[in-house]
């Protein structure tokens, strides 16, 4: 339930209000936003009375929350969250934020080369895996730490802000360090311990939606995050599983306007793993910009066939100068904009890991 | 397999070619494109020989098509099929050709109203069914004959062309007297009598995805068509089944990069079914412009709450037009522009049946 | 809604309910039961209020049905249908009847002795596609009507009776002129007209799941041939579209246990469709059993490595002399046994049609 | 790949190819099976040379592993895995070894009550979740340490091993103090770090297939598990996700034979998950014992509807004991026999925490 507050009500009021919820035994959230303060009540709260605050001083109304999420629901918050990155990058904000790079770190060389020409290309942030989550327990399994250290060394020398996975609530810490936006990958959209630990974290946090997941299912995995007092989430959808052999999984951009009719949190696509085929890749973030995305997120390699994971969906460096060209045009269609490409931070000298 | 001619191979050596191939006990078709001339070998082909072919007069390479199917792939066929209706529309030229009308023929001034909306908005075609394959015996099943008179008569008014289903094979006949496509909707792609009875009919085609059908089994459902000597095939994305109850069905627009890779022949999205909600209908037709789509099919009633059929998934014809200047802009964004509205035959003094 | 009739009504009393619903402009169904004779109302009776019934002579009460098919559901018919074929062969009273042959007749000796084989293994019927509904034009498509003589003859020579697939309406007449049960395929599950055609025909059907068909779907396409009048309704649950290799289909026993509760029309389990893998067959024939099916549906073939279709999932006729014995043994533990092998009817001295 | 001994082969000719084997810079892993003595290669292995080792005294063959995941295949070892629990139950000897009880512990008194009434009917093993992964950060989380009080202190006083979750890598010691046998759940089927730490601690592991887990992935999961030395996994059906609500999962029993053809590893069934539904639980049951596996989890509670979580599919104590009647009997039909019931340790006066 969320008790919603009059224009101008005064922090007594809401205080009051406060008390009686802690009274209750349930846990007050109070929420400051542009149109109205709200306070919402966390707990499970199926039997409290709105009457025992309608009518209360400074209280507007009662409005009980029908879905089964609640912080991230349209109904407790209207006004859609923005994510901030380092170097002004804004998810949410209107503008389409392009995250690339390769599937894993691979070397130094590897992931510095790469992040430059993306940063050329208008990318707006670096993505690349230090912990890869595999399949097989044979397959390489990441650089790890110095996976880590790469891509900050990669960030000081492009001011591209950093996106990589973290596999366990036991590395969350670690990941932070060097992170800008914490990874949750699809494999792990329910593993509940991380996504607690990621909540506590406060950096901003990248969700990928399940294999399998529904929309409901995303929107309650992300309601673990906010539940830790960590607004920031970013959903990503990234391709259900389907029968069709002719693509690795089934790009489901229906969930984009879904997800925004019933939840204030930005979501981005991921036509990369969504589709598992290079020459679907480019039409396909095409779509997803149409579709009202908040951002990209694209696989590339400098050289796909030697690549250690993911070859066949990274596209060429070439491509990708090409689908940023594409998806501007498509962007400014609809009145929006690519996101910015940050500044280097110029004043630090030397990278930190050299 | 596929004979490849050289160029400027005459009259003489073509017919050879063909003489061999029934000497041979298949059926030669013979095609002549802008860029080669091919005659294609139908039937069980696996055994012969290209060696029986190359070094013959005039032939120019001997080309085994790898794909279960033949006529419908690019391999078989480089250069796009463009599908021609009435008034100069044209599917497949690289304009974006919006079919717009409501999911079943009610009445004559249900039809003939939005008719004249949709012409006004910019649709190239109408749709309505006239025969309604429904899942309950209990159901409304269409309007049947009646509804043709009336589409015939929305087409008199409007100049529009019409789509329209046609449910089984003894009734093709009928429905081809009064359409100017035929629908095969998605329950009846792998209905092979009526996909031999609409390849027999010569006119134009709109094979509708069936819901869980693989690209594969689409394009083979095409195939029986071409294989009946109808090349007018409409390839239409209408969303497959899927676990998640927050649309009806998952539209996979990814099937269109596919499609446009493995087969030469126009598929266009139908968003309304593929999503079966109407606040992401819009979303998603933008989003299948962008992705490559050929045209657009779009539910469209005068007044969706008291539809009789798929009223949750129709626009308001308001909402229908913003949807249309959104869409050519998107399309614009891409160098294409939507398709011809079609001129009324105002020479026609009355409708054909009043 | 149903009229249900106290014990003891009489004629003239279900008469007079019968003519109230033909006032209220409904179709009525009377339908005496060993427990209860009630009165269906068929039609849109959304509207229909019950205290129109309830208080007339002889009323027990008017019970209202509530899923969106009515004739096949339990509230409409308590009793459990049994459809009875020529033979003695009766599907659905509590035996395991199965039915087994080659997914299509290939030539007279192949079809006259595998059922031979098959009869001294146990079965109770014959299958075997006539007609066959294939996803590439160039496969091969069945020996049609010589294949039917071919089954008539089988019959002649074993008596068993036959199951066989009608493709269209058109060919409905036709089909059952040799037929003892009309197979709808899973492709034409939602054929409609093809669905009232058997309806009409007066023929058993055996109505395959579609391949991503739900329970309610399959249930509703089951009650457009109950709709026209015909009750001889078998269900077959062949396993629904999956994501894993690993099998042609997913085979959803589940469906048993289901139907059994939702309807009173019997279901059989088809393992050769619904694993499409060899090795797979038996274990999930005999899960089948347990679970309740009311049969088997199984793919025998003399030389499966040479048949012209689905060779993968066919046993050899000694795999199948297994299955039945262990199908024997699990049916007997839950108090059931296999279906009788009806006499060969020594009487007719020549086949049919020779 | 698998370096095969001759019959007889001496301990020093199997070190020296385990010499070889890491002088290549790989893994041996020697295993002396009943029928042959085989060593192993684990790592990258593709560029192995076979005859490196054909030809060393005393190997009979190199045989190279195909399938993507090695020590779980068939290939590497044909002889079934059995996993013995306390009091003699032994999971994958060809009984079907009953696991049962509630989805989560509740209380002392439920838990307590119910393994008594579960050992009474004959079941083997007792289940109960003390942490629960569950979809809403606001729902019941289960009593987690204290949870697992209560079922030790159950399995003192009936003697049932136990089976209950761990749900994230640093809880695993601590679940590892009191359960027999380790679960994974099947939103955790891809958590590599939990399958590690599981693999490591040597208790028996329990490993549910994922939501749209193929069976190969399952079995590169199972692969992470014995990559790390521990050899006792017992893989579990629970369903996979599909599209009809008429069931919560579909329960893919096709995995049973496919598993058992490709893998010596047991495999067991949960129709509680799989199908959601109390009256299919017991169908299905019957279905999995008939199809091969090698046991049952079944969720019971003393009192369902007031069940904290899964009320709607656990059954009443008296459903469990019917089941377990008609289960021994389908067992009996194949020549097996239910799991037995362990002896309480009566030795032990008082629970380990009490």
């Amino acid at each position: 339930m969320l008790i919603v507050m009059k224009h101008g009500a005064s922090h007594e009021q809401i205080a009051a209000v406060v008390k009686v919820i802690e009274e209750l035994g349930y846990e007050a959230r109070p929420m400051g936003g542009r149109n109205r303060t709200a306070v919402g009540i966390v707990g499970n709260d199926g039997t409290v009375d709105p009457g025992r605050f309608v009518g209360m001083p400074g209280v507007s109304e009662a409005v009980p929350v029908s879905k089964p999420y609640k912080q991230v629901s349209r109904e407790w918050k209207d006004e859609p969250t923005v994510v901030e990155l380092p170097g002004g990058v804004r998810i949410g904000d209107g503008s389409v934020v392009v995250i690339a790079g390769p599937c894993a770190v691979e070397s130094r060389d590897q992931i510095l080369g790469i992040a430059r020409a993306l940063r050329d290309a208008g990318a707006s942030a670096l993505r690349g895996g230090a912990y890869k989550p595999r399949t097989s327990p044979y397959s390489f399994q990441g650089l790890q730490e110095e996976g880590l250290e790469y891509l900050a060394e990669a960030r000081e020398a492009t001011g591209l802000p950093i996106v990589t996975e973290a596999l366990e609530p036991g590395l969350v810490d670690l990941v932070a360090q060097y992170a800008d936006v914490l990874q949750v990958g699809a494999r792990n959209m329910q593993n509940y311990p991380l996504l607690r630990a990621v909540g506590a974290s406060r950096k901003p946090v990248l969700l990928k939606r399940g294999m399998s997941a529904t929309i409901s299912e995303l929107l309650l995995a992300a309601e673990y995050v906010l539940a830790e007092g960590n607004p920031n989430v970013i959903l990503c959808e990234r391709g259900v599983r389907g029968f069709d052999p002719a693509s690795r999984n089934v790009l489901d951009l229906t969930s984009i306007p879904v997800v925004k009719e019933r939840s204030h949190l930005p979501i981005i696509a991921d036509p990369s793993h969504g589709t598992g085929v290079r020459s679907s890749v480019t039409p396909m973030a095409l779509a997803a910009v149409a579709a009202g995305a908040d951002g990209l997120m694209i696989e590339v390699h400098p050289d796909p066939p030697s690549a250690r994971s993911d070859g066949v969906q990274s596209l060429y460096p070439d491509q990708f100068v090409e689908l940023m060209g594409r998806a501007e045009v498509v962007a400014r269609a609809e009145g929006r904009s690519l996101g910015p490409v940050p500044p280097v931070k110029a004043q630090r000298a030397a990278p930190v890991h050299s």
